[in-house]
C-alpha cells in the first residue's frame, strides 16, 4: 500500500512527527487519566483559540466526541436535526442512539450536506408540539461538511441565531474542522473562530490532520463540560495513560501545526480541483473532491497508481492529507486533465 | 513526579521500548479501522496462545473491554454476579449501566475479592424465579482480583463448571491477567492458559503492563465476536487508525514481553511482601500490596521519597509495574522492614 | 362531544357492554399480576385462534405491544425497517427507541403505507455490510396500516418469505387488526390467519375496537415469549389487577366480538366511502376513509354536526368505530354526496 | 379463592363500587389520551389536596411512576440512593434501570426500611467525588415502607433537608400512601400533606387501596412534570381511553375514600395486630403485619382458612385491604391470639 498515490482517506495517513516527539516527551510516568500537567493544560489553551471560555477533553474518536456533546443538549426523550447524509446517521454505526439512550436523528436536506435555517424549519416545523411526537432538542452540523463543503461565519451566525430562537442546541461534528478553518483563512485564532461561529460544543478532530488517536470535546458550556466528565469515563473513554492524548492534541495546537497540516491537504485539493473542472459535483472548501469519472477513467487513473474510492457508478472521491505528497497532488491533477 | 519511587499505580507506568518500536513501525498509511495487517493477526495470534479459537479485538481501555464482552453474555433484563468490591462495580463510573442498557450487578462476597461458586449461589440462589426480580445472567471475575489474588486452574474450573450449571456466562476482567498468568507460572501458552481457565471471554489488559492505549478483548465465542464488532463502533471505540493500537497488542505478545513484564513486577512485590510480615492484609499473588501501616508510618515512608495510596485509615497500597526500579523496590523494602 | 357525530378517531370511542360485562365477573380477589385464572387461558385461546403454538400476554398500550415484540427480534445496535408513515415512526414519542435501547428505524416507501419486498430491499440492499452502518434485524408492518389499507394472505407471504431470506423478523403492528381481518372476511379463524399471514408477533389490538386499555402482544417464537415476560415488567406493564384486562380480551374473543366489532366499523366504512367517488384518496378496506375535501365542504359537514379530523389542506381523515350508529354513517354519506 | 379469609395481599382485593360507578360514567366518547375533562381535573385536584401546586399524570403501575418521576432527578449517569430492601430495588425486575438508563440504586440500611439521614450518608459520604464513582442524585424512600412502616412528619423533614444540603431529589414509592396518611390522621388534607412531607414527587397508590389499575405520578416540580408527559408516552403509558384513568383516581379522591378505605385497611391489622404481642417483628403504622409464627403456626392457621404468604422460615406476612372483613381480622386476631 505504501507505494501508492493514497488519496482513499485521510484518516489512513500516518502520524505526524511533531505528534509522535511530543508523546515521546510525555513517556514517563505522571498522574493517571486526565490528572497530568499536560490534559491540565487543555482548558486554558482552547478558551484562548477561541476567545471564549470553554472546556475540552479529549477522547479517542470523532464518533465519542459527536456523541458525548450531543448528549448533553439531547434528552432520551428528544431529536437532533442532522443532514441526512451526515455521518452520524450514516456511518456511525447507531452510536447516538447508544450515547443519548434513544433520542432520534430528524434529517433535513441542504446541498453540499449542509443544514439551513430553511432546511431544519421543514423538518421541524410540521413536528406538532404533542408528546405523541418526538420534539427537536439540538442541531448537528458538520464542518467541513460531508461534501467538503465550508460553513461561512455569516451561515453559522444564521443557524446559531436559529437554534437560539428555537432553543436548540447547536453541535458541531469537526472531523475536518481545520479544514474548513484553513479554507476560511486568517491566523489560527481568527480561522478557528469563523469556523466554529457560536455552535455550543464542538468535536474538533486531530486524528485525520496528523493526531494518532485523540480528538477534543469542546464545550462552551461548563455544565455540559461537567456532565461530558462523567459521561466520559461510563463511557469506558477515560483512558488511563491519558497524557499522551493530551500531548497529541497539544503538539497540533503548539506551533498552529493544525492549521499548517490543514492548508497542506486543501492546497493539495485545490490543486487537483483546477484540473477538474465540469467534473466537480461539489465546489472544493475544504480536503475532499468529488469527480465524475467514467468507469474506464477510474481504471486508468489506478493504472497510473492513484488509489481512491468509488463514489457510486459515475464518480470518484479523492481525499487529501496533511500527508500528501506534492509530487502526487500534481500528477493527479495532469492525470485527470489529460483524460 | 519523575523522581519520586513511584508505587501509586502501574497505571501511571510509561510504555515499554519495545511498543513504541512496533508503534513507529506502523506508522505509515494502511487500511483505517481494524482493516489493517496488524489488527489482522489479532484472532491468530490470541488463539494460539490460548490453544482454543478465539477473536480478538482492540480496545483503548479496559472499562470498554469488560463492558462490551458482558453485554453479549447478559440481556439489558438480566444481571451480573460480581464481587461487591469488584472494579466494574466500584470504579468505572457506572459503565456496565450503559454498555448493557440497564442490567444489574448482584454483588456477591468473598475472600480477596474473589469469588466462588458458594458465594455466588449465596447471591442468586434466593432469587424468585419470576419476572419480578432480575435474573443472573453472567458472572464476572478478576485475575488477579482488586487485592491482587490469583485464581487458581482449580478456581477457575469450580467457577466455569458452576457458571455451565446454572447457564451463565462467565467474564474475566483481566486487568493485571498477565500478572496473574506470572504468578502460577510456565511458557507463555501455560501461563496464559492456567490463567484464564474455562472463560468465554477476557478483557486482557496490556496498558498497565507496558501499553500506552490498547487493551484486547478476547471472545471465545464466535457469535459474541460478531456482536462485539457493532457494538464497538457503536460505543465510539473503533479508532480510525486502529493499526497503532494493534501494534501495541503484537509488541507486547512478541517475545513473551507480556509475561517477562509481569513477572518483573510481580519480583519487585514479592521482595516488598518479604519484609512486611504480618502487615500483609493479603497474600501477594500479583504486583499488589496491601499493608498495613500507621499514618506515623505512611508519612515516614514518604519523607523516604516513596509515592503510594492510602489504603483506609491503617494500611496503604503499593503496586509495582514492568518500570519499577530493582533499587526502589529493595530499597521500599528495606524501609518497611525498618519501620 | 356526546352529541356529535363522530368519525374522529375509533380511540375516543366507548367500551362494549360485554367488555364491561367480563370486567364485572372478574371482580373478585384473584392472584395478582397474569398469576389469575383469566390470563391463564390467553395462550390456550390465541393459539386456537391462529392455528398455531403462540403466547399472548396482554398490556395497556398498542406502543408497549409493538415495541415489546420489537425488542425481541432486533438488538440495540440493529434496525427495524418500517414504513416511513408508520406509526411507530410518527406517532409513538419515540418508545422504539427507549425500548430497543437505540436501535434504529429505517423507513421505507410504499403505496398505501404498505410495505413490499421491493420497497424493504430499496432500503436496506443499500447498507454496506460493515459495522459503520446499522444493519437490519426486523421487519415492521402495520395491519390494516396507516392509510386504511389490509395487506392479503399473497402480500404477506411473500413479505414472510423475504424476511426469511434476509433474517429479518417480522412484526405485525395490529392496531386495527380486527378491522384487516374482517376486510378479508371468513371465519373468525380464517380471518385471523389470513389476517396476521406468517408474521413471528402481532400487537392485537383490542381498545379501538370495544375494549377499555388491554391489547394482546403475540409471540410465535417461545423464546421471544420468555423475554417479554421480563421486558413487560422491567417496563412497567405487569398490571396487579391482571385480570381485569385478561378479561377484555376474553370478552372480545368470545363470540367473536372482536370480529363482529370490526364488521359493523367497516361496513359504516364502506357505506361512506361509496359516496365519496373520485374524493377518496385510498380505498377503503378497513375502517378509515381519507377524502379530498375542501375547506368549506369541510365546515360545512361539521355545521352539520360531524366531527373529524383535517387530511393535511385538502382532506380530512374519517373514521368509524364498533359504536358507529347506523344512522350517522348513512347521514354523513349523504352529505358528503350532496356537497 | 374467594372463600378464603384473604391476608394474601392488597393487590388482589377488588375494586371499590365508587370506582366502578366512576368508570361507568366515564363511559361514552371524549377526547383521547389524557385530553378528556377527567383527566384535565387532576392538577387542581392534587394542588388542593397536598396545598401546593403540582402536576399528577395517571399511569397503571406504581413501577411506572416511581420510575418516571425518578428519571426526572437522576441523571442515567448517576445514582439513586434507597433502602436495601425496597420495592424498586427489589421487586421491579430492574425498571429502574430500563427507565433511568442505567442509573445506580445505591443500597442503604435503615429500620424497618426506612431511610434516615444518617443512613444516607453512610453510603454515599465515602463516595469518591470523581468520575470513577457513580455519584447520587436522588433519594427514594418508601411510604408506608416495605414492613409496613410510616415516617413521621419530622423524619420526613429531616429527609428534606437532608436532600436539599446534599442537593439530591427526593422521591416517594406512595404504594401505600393512603395507608401511612391513614396512620398519621387528621382530615384528607392533613393526612395528605403530612405523609407527603416536603417531597418533589410521589407515586400515589390507589391499586392496592380500592382502584383497578390507575396510580398518580405528583410532581411537584413543573419542569419534571413537562418532562414526565413525554417519557409517558414514549414508555407506551399514555393509555388511549385514559379516562377511565382519570375515573378511577377522582373517584378515589372524592368523598376521600381513599383515606376512608385505607383507614379500614389500617383498622384490620391493627385489631390483628393487638393479637400477636411479642411475635410483632415491627408496628404495624399502616395494612401490613409480619408476624413470627412457626411452621405448624401457619399450617393450622391455613388449615382455619387464612390465607398469607410465608415470610422466610420462621415467620408470616399479612395485609389488609380496604375490602377485608372485620369478621375475618377479627377471626385472624382470634385465631393467632389461640396459638
Amino acid at each position: 500500500m505504501s507505494t501508492a498515490r493514497l488519496f482513499l482517506s485521510d484518516n489512513a495517513a500516518p502520524v505526524h512527527p511533531a505528534v509522535w516527539e511530543a508523546m515521546r516527551k510525555a513517556d514517563h510516568a505522571d498522574n493517571p487519566y486526565d490528572g497530568d500537567a499536560l490534559s491540565a493544560e487543555l482548558d486554558a489553551r482552547f478558551s484562548a483559540l477561541f476567545g471564549r471560555e470553554c472546556a475540552a477533553l479529549w477522547v479517542a474518536t470523532g464518533t465519542a466526541a459527536n456523541c458525548l456533546a450531543l448528549a448533553t443538549m439531547c434528552a432520551p426523550h428528544g431529536g437532533v436535526v442532522c443532514h441526512r447524509e451526515a455521518h452520524i446517521e450514516v456511518d456511525e454505526g447507531g452510536a447516538p442512539g447508544f450515547f443519548l439512550h434513544g433520542a432520534k436523528l430528524m434529517l433535513a436536506d441542504g446541498e453540499g450536506a449542509k443544514l439551513t435555517p430553511q432546511g431544519v424549519a421543514a423538518v421541524i416545523d410540521p413536528v406538532r408540539n404533542d408528546v405523541h411526537q418526538v420534539q427537536p432538542h439540538a442541531l448537528a452540523i458538520t464542518q467541513a461538511s460531508e461534501y467538503g463543503r465550508s460553513y461561512s461565519p455569516q451561515e453559522l451566525a444564521a443557524l446559531g441565531a436559529f437554534a437560539k430562537e428555537r432553543r436548540l442546541g447547536l453541535h458541531m461534528d469537526g472531523a475536518r474542522f481545520a479544514n474548513a478553518a484553513a479554507f476560511l483563512g486568517g491566523s489560527a485564532e481568527q480561522a478557528a473562530r469563523a469556523a466554529a461561529g457560536p455552535v455550543d460544543s464542538l468535536a474538533f478532530g486531530f486524528i485525520k490532520n496528523g493526531g494518532m488517536g485523540a480528538e477534543a470535546v469542546v464545550l462552551f458550556d461548563p455544565e455540559a463540560a461537567s456532565q461530558v466528565r462523567y459521561r466520559r469515563k461510563r463511557a469506558g473513554h477515560l483512558q488511563c495513560k491519558g497524557r499522551y492524548l493530551a500531548a497529541q492534541i497539544i503538539a497540533m495546537l503548539d506551533n498552529d501545526v493544525w492549521l499548517a497540516n490543514a492548508a497542506h491537504a486543501n492546497a493539495a485539493a485545490a490543486e487537483i480541483a483546477s484540473a477538474c473542472g465540469e467534473r466537480l459535483m461539489h465546489p472544493v472548501e475544504a480536503n475532499e473532491l468529488f469527480v465524475r469519472l467514467t468507469a474506464a477513467e477510474r481504471a486508468m487513473l489506478r493504472t497510473e497508481g492513484f488509489a481512491f474510492y468509488d463514489w457510486g457508478a459515475d464518480a470518484a472521491r479523492f481525499v487529501t492529507a496533511w500527508s500528501t505528497k506534492d509530487a502526487d497532488a500534481s500528477a493527479l491533477a495532469k492525470a485527470i486533465a489529460a483524460l
